[in-house]
């Protein structure tokens, strides 16, 4: 959590303050009792210097979610533009992406349910952010064809449905469920079934590939 | 829904005519506003009637959420049950499954809504439903081991892992999202691969089986 001291001890007032300071607002209040107000009275500024740098409160809302979905996926993105063997990359991306979620939703939950909601409510934020994820899966997908790891002709359907199959281990509907004794070995056994789907060659069976 | 002639015009008063008339105080009351007295009344009995069905309130609330249980579970037990090849009665088992969760989500919302509160709420009942619907698939799977059809070791670990790794497209959290349009596509990409990945055989990799 962000000091208050940091807050309005921390020189001239960047967008990068003003994101920090609502973050705090929206943990205490959500995001319905958010108040531009508020934001300036815990930066000790005047409500019209916040509005210099966001027009209204729905863009400081927008803005400071774009910021959280982006530092989660920040991350994600570079796992999916380094070189490397695919597979590799691809379990670290999971990895990385799950231990992620974990934590925020484990170590402040309330922040988390939060811009979960607020995710879920502007659509077209948490479309982004899901076609940003498949982008690099797509990614990482498309190398391991190339160097003959993965038998799959769409590498983008592909990483669509390893998203789709591993749902249950990062889709906040089920944060629920990921304090549970077996949540890892339940993981294992999805992977294991997933990637011996994306590895399967020479099937007799006529089920169309990717 | 059942209509109230065929609840008070039904003679005598059955265990099932009670939860029949639950289920409509339920839909139109929710489970914590519902009494035996509301039920009574609905039915036209004395309460000291269906009292002597059903102990008490809890004991009425937990039968009629067992009997919802039941009837999802049920025909799945059949085709579990049947001869044939595993491969066909696995997806058609998929397929009844999500039929009948679809068609309760979409044409009794409220109930639908409140039948899945209570069945998180009574952990056990969902619990025992989930290993209901795992046993099934257990079953299947060790037909179509037997049969050749799948190359896996563990028929319950792989029954789990293709329940988990389908979440999507059966979890009540997500019914949101099955009247999307490219649900029935985003299912298919699913089962492929988890297909692809029952059926892989001769890897070369080490990757442990079930």
């Amino acid at each position: 959590m962000v000091t208050h001291k940091s807050l309005f001890n921390a020189g001239p007032l960047t967008a990068e303050r003003i994101l920090d300071a609502t973050e705090d607002v929206l943990r205490r209040f959500g995001p319905l009792k958010t108040t531009v107000i508020d934001v300036a009275r815990l930066l000790r500024v005047s409500h019209g210097s916040v509005y210099r740098h966001f027009a209204h409160k729905n863009a400081l809302l927008d803005s400071v979610l774009e910021r959280w979905l982006s530092r989660l996926s920040g991350p994600l993105a570079v796992i999916a533009a380094e070189p490397g063997p695919a597979p590799e990359r691809l379990r670290r991306w999971f990895d990385v992406m799950i231990r992620v979620l974990r934590s925020k939703a484990r170590e402040d939950p309330d922040l988390f349910a939060t811009y979960v909601a607020m995710a879920a409510e502007t659509g077209i934020a948490f479309q982004a952010h899901g076609d940003r994820l498949r982008t690099h899966l797509a990614k990482i997908l498309d190398d391991g064809l190339r160097q003959g790891q993965f038998q799959i002709t769409d590498p983008h359907a592909a990483g669509a449905a390893l998203l789709d199959a591993t749902v249950r281990f990062h889709h906040p509907l089920h944060a629920g469920e990921w304090s549970e004794t077996n949540i890892d070995r339940e993981f294992e056994a999805v992977w294991s079934l997933a990637m011996r789907g994306l590895e399967a060659r020479g099937s007799e069976t006529a089920r169309p590939r990717f």
